[in-house]
């Protein structure tokens, strides 16, 4: 039985690492880590978890964590990983982690979006965790960044595409919609139910730090610089996260083209799934679970193509894809502890 | 492997089944209806489950039903599994219904409350599926008319008290808030987004058959005749069922004659869950799950008792009983295939 | 032009209190004061009003108040009011007060449940603001406590029966369920979007201090003791109250006697709304405007008494109240400023 | 004072449009038509409505509602309109149509997306009405094609930057996101509440027909040919619309000169607000009211301009600008019945 770990627990990813763990066959749940509620029971925290998740949240301490876990998943704010994954890769401890800190290869993009990065001499090591796309570098790896709910969102319908050069580079687009839960559980009155119910708005237009991330990693997929035009607006949901991307295809791309190309790349992906022609994706159809749902479609006369992805932004988005990560790690099926069979609303 | 059949799979009580039943370890899924969608994949009627249920929905035909199963779910309509369930029975079906046919002991009732009763002759052997106050006649039972969703979250809490005489027989009411799942899913003005959605009020006031269901258990746990005044209310949120009662308490009975009554009938029922003094249920934390969570509050001086549950009502209300009593039939643990561990939200 | 100022006007109450003074014909907005966004434009803290109100937020300042307005709006957390309000008293302001401050008559009671009363001289002056009940008092008053929400949503419905002795005193419930913007602008964990969709649940049973506040109402207008059972509920909605009271009918009330009580009580109250029987009060058809809703059903049989009310809580309920007091003291028409259409959705 | 009439007054717009002329200070309400309501008091169907709009819904009869109107407002479904216009125009009644029946100058247009047009002699004097963009001409109109939301949210931002010419006519896309009451009040599967809650969906993909309607206006204005990409999706809330434009911008075309731009073309219209610089627009601000709020980024780099707008589909989207255009064919003030303040939350 894997000893598995969770730093920061109680923010809406850390309890959804929780949920998912509590029912993985694979692993046992050792530790629980807090700064706000160290010393309650998890179920005190989260009711839903009572009978369930009974242990309590501790404060981080590096020995115990070290002692008492084999794999760690970090859900704690950016920055703060930085300065405490260092010393359980020393002591051999495999670490997912759910921030920014270990996603960029290049330490300076880092840097210039978030703030100076104290453990670059992992960054080598760190492997973006994006599981269909990077699966054989994440099973060899220590230490994975895991990828952003964004760009898990744009870069899985959108790497198939970019790696055989059926767009143009300079013309993509990402519209995306997220629910509400991706801003987190700490109080803020942006995030209140009167702020939000019957509210839909763009944010952080332009300026939002998935996109250096989303750049670098179709850059590199595309072996040419890229820049996406990326477009985040919060929807009255708490969870999900829909995405439209636009791209101009190149000459002589028609719609089976796409269509056999993306078939291509994900034979062997459980979690994503094709829709068929005329059925667009949809959160509700991906709450709860790993999935990536994916459409598209391909406009005559301007051969503009529309790609849609829906994802849970907590689970594919977030922990979902960070347990599929560990799987991997740990050479376990690709999808145990994540067959939770979706509800029908 | 137990052949199990949902009639009626793509109402939201039946997709509901169909979802429990999927992951349950101890049947299989053989034969879904649909009268609206006969020749459809499930998934494409609910697209969530593309690649985990993709068999057809079949119209219903009583030789291929009692053919291919050993347990029949039935998810119709009121008045339609009276005329389908004798012939299945005499085929050698189990029965688990989840409409109000095999509810009523007294058959004058349902009459007087649905229409004529056409299988009477088979009412005494039906048994009332509320799975932790019946469990041992259940465990024996062929046919079991599954309660209705408030039923279920009035009785869990009060039947307790009722049996030990805690409470005043004249004293009960309930109030009770319904998420709209509870109206189903055939396409109706009252239930569309824009007519729910910010809209808060009472339905059906001193009318809704529900109430003759309660009283007629309620009675029988008496031995005396019972009046409930039972006005339910309409939520907008998709699921969930929190129900308040109130009652005058009997001279002398205080805070630890509750608690203790509640603890002794449910100890062990791992599906009821008493919540600690000051935290109320609340529906978010059984959403998704089978879990009927209870709370109460003695008040000083006026000796009024509020109890109050929280269910899920397509689970505990509908599906996941319904599911939870097929176990008990089968001699199955109680809880296998409703292990869903709640999400944090 | 009477000259008013809104102090606290970035709470929800106070911004409600800007929108309805902001298109009253017989007002003029003069002063706006808000702690946290002093030096911003009201319309820079509700872009909504852009336009429309575009005058600065200010630090409170006694003078200014003073000087610029001749009714001030006070919508503060409890306990603020009463260190500000006798100064203004003292140079002639009228004052409606949004807090619990002014409400109680007896100070004991307001020290129970609140703090010290620092203000205790203003009390026999204070008018209680629910304006259809004490219509004539609060006309000649200078300094009015504006009900709570849940008193006014309570109260109205039962006074006229408690007033003509229809009710038994000791058997009063009231179930009640409020929208989310009942509990502020702070932001606060409890009110996320994400904690409260998809949820529906009790809250401070037992310990609401809107308890005593009604009680001390009921039992004035009874001439005997009042208890009152009282058990908030939090809905997934932004506005909206619905208030479910049960009461047992003494002998020989019947429906037509419980229908003219309350036509009798509400002839000249344009804001009181009797529904017709079988049409229960819906949040819904109140939003955004002054109405009560009442309606009621009379339970055969055991002779209980379910009176239903429906209100804004921000406006019959806070804000808008508040501007029909400030009409009765100026001797305006009552519905002046009031008179907003409510949205078929 | 104008006598005005809506026929079809029960959907959504209509009720909206009743909502907006009970309200307006220069028109009187003196017919409502209702093929299902016929009979019933407007207030029964809308009790928010009761002791406001109680006059009756009436089948649709040609004398009478040219005998009781000098406007009439018809709301009902395409194709409806164009059988019932023409007698009342040739009686000289003044239109305003909401469906698309008079929305296009091509009529081969029309009938490719709708169906036959049987009225086709009355396109060359309907008037498209764009109220800010063809005021001129709607003020002489005697018909008046009102504009469908997503039009009005897709056209308003744009026109003045096609017509300076400041944008490659090639690279328009429109990423829409609508609220559900765009879809009106029959009762329908996708809208009901459970289908539509925390769900996020594009549809109708390629295949909008409102993609014709701005493809034959944006053409005009340019005064060459224009393809638009368009994608709608649905949002989980009741009213609102919000539209995120890509395009890109010709050489040299700078922040100044496409604000300077709207700037010029919005001088004299109240309902048109730019929103400030990191400010985007919000369907919140503009919610039950006739505004259209624009904001707009222009990337470096990339030269793409993003631009977005916020209407209300009910109201700018529907039944507001009927209104504004109805005043300015009377030659009202353009914001007469329209100054409803926005509400907080």
């Amino acid at each position: 039985m894997i000893r598995v770990g969770v730093v920061g627990a109680t923010g809406y990813a850390g309890a959804e690492l929780v949920r998912i763990l509590a029912g993985h066959p694979g692993v046992e749940l050792r530790l629980l880590t807090s700064r706000q509620h160290a010393g309650a029971a998890f179920s005190d925290i989260y009711p839903a978890m009572a009978g369930i998740v009974d242990i309590p949240c501790e404060a981080y301490n590096a020995d115990a964590v070290a002692d008492r876990t084999d794999v760690v998943f970090f859900a704690l704010p950016h920055q703060l990983p930085m300065g405490l994954v260092p010393e359980l890769m020393d002591r051999g401890r495999r670490i997912v982690d759910l921030s920014a800190d270990f996603r960029f290869q290049n330490a300076d993009v880092y840097e210039r979006h978030y703030q100076p990065h104290t453990a670059r001499e992992l960054l080598p090591q760190a492997v973006y965790g994006l599981s269909e796309v990077y699966r054989d570098r994440i099973r060899k790896a220590d230490l994975i960044g895991n990828p952003g709910c964004y760009p898990t969102s744009v870069l899985l319908p959108l790497i198939p595409l970019i790696r055989e050069g059926l767009l143009e580079p300079r013309s993509l687009i990402a519209d995306a919609k997220s629910g509400v839960s991706g801003a987190g559980r700490s109080p803020a009155r942006a995030t209140l139910f009167c702020e939000v119910a019957e509210s839909f708005k763009p944010y952080k237009v332009g300026a939002h730090r998935h996109t250096p991330e989303m750049e670098e990693v179709l850059t590199r997929e595309a072996g040419d610089s890229i820049r996406l035009t990326f477009v985040p607006h919060l929807v009255p949901m708490s969870r999900g996260m829909l995405t439209t991307l636009y791209g101009q295809t190149k000459k002589g791309v028609d719609e089976a083209a796409v269509k056999n190309c993306l078939a291509r790349f994900y034979p062997d992906s459980p979690f994503v799934r094709i829709c068929p022609k005329g059925r667009p994706p949809d959160t509700r159809n991906v709450r709860g679970t790993n999935y990536c749902d994916i459409g598209f479609y391909l406009e005559r006369g301007t051969g503009r193509l529309i790609l849609m992805s829906a994802i849970d932004n907590l689970v594919k988005g977030a922990a979902g894809q960070a347990v599929q990560n560990m799987n991997l790690m740990l050479g376990l099926a690709e999808t145990e502890g994540l067959t939770a069979i979706p509800a029908p609303l």
